[in-house]
Order: structure tokens, then C-alpha cells, then sequence
């Protein structure tokens, strides 16, 4: 044997192997995403492991990303401007908590009086919810993924009972989402605050009341100890947070592996509802057994009429500043009107029969 | 340069290209999945669409599912034999069609009077419902996942109007399921029929009624022409197909592929509900507005009663004939209790609130 057959076994043994990497180039992406949550966080910190998780495996390792909670980056609320900049590749949080940066991001959490978590879904994926989600984050260079539901809310914990609106004149309650513009119509101080500090804000009184998801999450907060009126929902009905993806670090990934990280926040969203609701009858049961001085209420009829007469006159002022929240508004209430109907007739008929038993 | 320089350098290239396969084996793996449906079946059949789609993108084609509806396996009803034998690799069909090989099958579908879709993918996925399908299935070397949840099916389409049990008594009607069982004890005919000849049957009195979904797939059956009275719905509350894997197919794919399938088919399933309700909403109003002679029905409370005593007799005779039978029912009933109370609590005062202002 001469060179040339030495240089020609060394090519065919180098296509031979070559031939079997195909759209695989080798090469290892390294991400980082940002959480609002603070660290061994149940339930919304699950929604990021377990996406991560699935990536990881699904992608044979070739995409890996490192989860920094709220401890880590010092910014429970940054999490926009990380994704925006590329400081992070992805963040997770809510929609919602964008509405200072650009109001219309608040209708893909979640609306007062607005669709329950399974019509929702078909919101975002069959009619027409992603594309207007798309529409208010491209500026951004931003995407945007329903990132986990919680299912409907508990009206939140109230150190005094809620009789009138006098009640609600001046009270200093944590309320994010447009449910906080209602109460700051109603004469009520609206905050935002992030989960870390809430208990202590309760405690010292920077806040008279607070809301924040239901049993599934609320008991291990300890708020029942110094709040004990607990109020049934209105204003979150199906909360849904939110994956960020960096448009440009997107793009720099194999379409495989783009596939990989879309179907993985998912799959993750839709299974931290399935979660949500395990934790919310596990926990709900055991607060009925072990606590029995929490105070179940809800708001009185005429407080109830006066937040949904605001709600609806706050929509309509809003609607009629921008033309982009008003087509947001206008396929939210015409979706809800179709598939509420759908509702009435099965799961509600349904539950309202099973109890009458 | 001599032969020895020349081995070491075709060793190096050999080993650089080899060094960037990794796990992936570069085989390709062509799989074949058979559905109990008809070909451009909708809903269902996008579901297996759907998985198969993200199997193939996510894994850059190294697995690919060809998809053969009823009309090319000829079998809509031997998806259990394909699979147990490997003549397919996966199928896609409902548990509670094996009702006849093995009882216990039919629990992992729905359940007359039982869980609501939300509440079901709660315990299938976090309440010990996963892991009660692998033992009723692990003996025929069948891995089962959901496959796509219908939402809240109606009771049905009848000729004649159900006054009374009398009714009931001989009714000839395509009911699967554990509600197949109830309506024989109440004297019913129960039978089960693909859903490509369910037309015919009711036309030529084959069957007297039948129940099939829901809006979001009977209008396209034409069952109004010929029994326009639709019953609202209590025997499935949450309808959950099935997607089957044969094991040992399953256990000669790479780790990354094996997840990339588990997590292409339970985001398919997540997403046919998605799909139902929001097919649901639009088919509902479209009967609403342009199908007048359909005339809406619940049962009367009498029937209703009955057919809640049956259920509850019958279910206590199969639970004391077979221990698994008993296993399974007691982790359905006891996690119900608990999640419906949730339930209760949440959605359904939300719901019932919302129709009250």
C-alpha cells in the first residue's frame, strides 16, 4: 500500500462516520433562564424543572439550561429586561407583571371575570391568543409562551372582613393584573410585591391584604396566621404564567432543537395545571381538616356588583385609548362568549348536577 | 511518512467525526401507528397528526410514525392486538374499548359520574393514575398514555324522547364503557360501533340512538337528520383516548428518542382538549344558530336516579369480584372526592357567579 490508499482509507473512514452526525453538528448550547421565583419554589419552580428536564433529555444533553431563581439574580421582576437584553437566553414569570412596560401584555395572564384555565388553552392555541401574544412581545425581541396555569384563584387573605366598599377605601393590598386597577377605581391601594417578601409586608402592615394563588400554594406562606379571612375568586379565573425566550438566541439554535424547546414549555405549562390541581385538592382538604380558623367568605353581593361595573368601565376607558388593547379585548370577549356556552352546557351542567344529588 | 503515520491519522479523523455522534446512532427507526378512527378524522385523528409531527421534527426524522386510520388496517377495533403483538409499533384508541379482554381497562377512559377532565389529568399524572394503567397493561407488553381528552361528552342522540325508564327498557344504543354496562342494567341494548358506520346503523334502525362526543364532532356526523333529540351528558365526564406502545419497540429506542415520544404524546393529548374546547364553542354555536330542530334534552330526575343507583350497584359488584377492580375504584373515588371539592370551590362558584349578574 502506497499514501494515496492510506489517505483514501482515512477519508472513507472519516465519511463513514460523518454521514452518521447528519443535522447534528456536535454542538453543546449552554442556556440560562431567570425565574421570579425564589429557589425550591413548589409548583411554578417545578414548571422550569421540569421543562429543563425534558430539553435536557430530549436533546441527548446537546441543550442544557441552568435555572436562577430569584436568590441568584437579585431581580424578581427583571426578568423582562434580562430576556430583552439576552442577559438571559429565557425567563419565566407572569405577562402580567409587564402592564408599567406595555398595558397590553396583562391579557395573556389572566382577566377579571375573564375564561377559566380549559377555555384559555383554546384561547392561546386555536383561537388566535398566540399570534395577538406575538404581536405585543416582536418589539421586544421577545417571545412569548403560556408557561403554567394555577387555575382559578382564591380571592386572597384579609386580616378584616370585607362588608361594604368602605371596606376596600384605602386598603393597601399586594393585587397585580388589571384585578388591581379595579381596586385602585374602588378607592383600594393596589402593590405588587414579590412572594419573598409578602409575609413580612402582611406582618409589618405595609399591606392590609394580599391575594396570591389558593391552596395549592398559599398554606406553606404561612398568611392564614395573621390574615384569616380567606375570599373566594373573581379576578384571576386561569392565571397563566409566562415562558421569555430571546428572539436571537432562538434563532442560533438547530430547528431540531427549537422544536425541542418549544414542545418542552409545553408540555411544562400544561402539566404544572395538572399539578395545580393535585396540590389544590391535596392541600384544600387539609386545610379543611387542620385549620379551622381560617375564614371562608366571599365579597357581599352589592361589592361585587360595584368591582364588576368597574371592571367593565375600566375595560371600555382602556379599549378606547389603544386600538391594539381594544382587538385584544375584542377576540378575549367574543371567544369567551362562544366557549363559555360550551362551559354552561357540560362542566358546569354537569358539577351543578352532581351535587344535587 | 511512513504506514504508522498514516493508521494514526486515519485513526484521529475516524475518532474526531465518531467523537461529535455521541448517542445518537444515526439509525433511522420508521414506525407505524394504527388509530381506531377513520382517515382526515378530526380532533382524534389531528392528535396523532400532531404527536407524530413533533416525534419527527424533535428527533431531525431519526423516528418517523406513519399513521394507517381504519379504512387501511380494516380493523378499528383490533388496535389492542396490533400493538400486543408488534405488528404495529403504537395505536391510538380508548381503554375502555377493551372493556371485554380485561375489565379493569375501561377505568383509565372516564367514568359515569366521575372526574372532569382537569380534575383527571390530576390524578393521571400526579395522583397514581399512571402508574394503575402500567399495572392493568404491563401483561400484554403495552405501554398506555392518554391520548387526548373530548372534554365532557353529551348524553347522546335519540329517536323518541326518554320520558321515563320504560324508555330505556330495550333501547337499542351505541354506548361504550362502563355507562354500556349501566344502561344494560336498566334494560338497554348497549352496543359498541366504529364510528364510520354509526350513520348507517341509526339510519336503518341497526341502533335506536347512540352517543358519540360532543358538538365538537357530531354535527359532521349528520345524527340530527335522523334522531334530533341530544341529551345533555353524565356517563363521560372526561373522555380520555389512549395512545399504546408496544414495549418491546419502545425499549429499542435510544433514551432521547423514548423521551422525545413520551413527551410528543402527552403534549398531543394536552392539546386535543385544547383542540375539543375550542372546537366545541365554535360547533355549539353554529347547532345554536343554524340547526333549530334540534331539540335539547337532560333525562328526567327518575331516569336520572335510576341510572345513579345502577352505577353505584354495579360498581360495588365488580369491586367485589376482582381486587385490582376494587384497588383502582378506591383511588378514583377518594381522589375525586377530594380534587371535586376544589372543584367546587373554584370553577364551578366562578362559573355559577358569572351567570348570576
Amino acid at each position: 500500500m502506497n499514501k494515496t490508499v492510506f489517505i483514501k482509507i482515512a477519508l472513507i473512514l472519516s465519511l463513514v462516520f460523518s454521514g452518521l452526525i447528519h443535522a447534528d453538528d456536535g454542538k453543546k448550547y449552554r442556556w440560562r433562564l431567570a425565574e421570579t421565583w425564589g429557589p425550591n419554589f413548589p409548583i411554578f419552580g417545578d414548571a422550569t424543572k421540569n421543562m429543563a428536564a425534558m430539553v435536557k433529555e430530549m436533546s441527548n444533553g446537546r441543550l442544557t439550561i441552568r435555572i436562577d431563581s430569584s436568590n441568584k439574580h437579585k431581580s424578581a421582576f427583571g426578568i423582562f429586561d434580562f430576556v430583552k437584553t439576552g442577559q438571559y437566553q429565557m425567563g419565566h414569570s407572569a405577562s402580567y407583571y409587564w402592564k408599567g412596560k406595555n398595558f397590553n401584555t396583562m391579557f395573556f395572564t389572566t382577566m377579571p371575570f375573564g375564561m377559566i384555565a380549559s377555555e384559555q388553552y383554546g384561547w392561546f392555541y386555536y383561537g388566535g391568543g398566540m399570534e395577538l401574544m406575538k404581536e405585543v412581545y416582536d418589539q421586544y425581541g421577545i417571545m412569548s409562551f403560556p408557561g403554567g396555569n394555577t387555575g382559578n384563584q382564591m380571592g386572597g387573605w384579609f386580616k378584616k372582613e370585607i362588608n361594604s366598599l368602605d371596606d376596600l377605601k384605602g386598603l393597601k393590598m399586594r393585587i397585580p393584573g388589571f384585578a388591581g386597577e379595579v381596586f385602585a377605581k374602588l378607592g383600594a391601594k393596589p402593590t405588587n410585591i414579590p412572594s419573598g417578601e409578602l409575609y413580612t409586608a402582611l406582618e409589618r402592615n405595609t399591606i392590609d391584604a394580599l391575594e396570591w394563588v389558593g391552596p395549592s400554594l398559599d398554606l406553606r406562606m404561612g398568611f392564614h396566621k395573621i390574615a384569616p379571612y380567606y375570599y373566594t375568586g373573581w379576578h384571576e379565573p386561569g392565571t397563566e404564567l409566562q415562558f421569555m425566550v430571546n428572539q436571537k438566541a432562538y434563532e442560533s439554535l438547530p430547528k431540531d432543537l427549537q422544536k425541542i424547546l418549544t414542545v418542552a414549555m409545553k408540555a411544562a405549562a400544561y402539566d404544572m395545571y395538572s399539578q395545580t390541581m393535585h396540590e389544590s385538592g391535596v392541600n384544600l382538604a387539609k386545610m379543611t381538616e387542620e385549620y379551622p380558623n381560617i375564614k371562608m367568605r366571599s365579597f357581599p353581593p352589592k361589592v361585587m356588583d360595584a368591582i364588576r361595573t368597574a371592571n367593565t368601565t375600566l375595560l371600555n376607558e382602556f379599549a378606547a385609548k389603544d386600538p391594539m388593547t381594544a382587538k385584544i379585548l375584542k377576540s378575549i370577549t367574543s371567544y369567551q362568549k362562544k366557549i363559555r356556552a360550551w362551559t354552561n352546557l357540560s362542566d358546569r351542567a354537569y358539577l351543578n348536577s352532581s351535587e344535587q344529588k
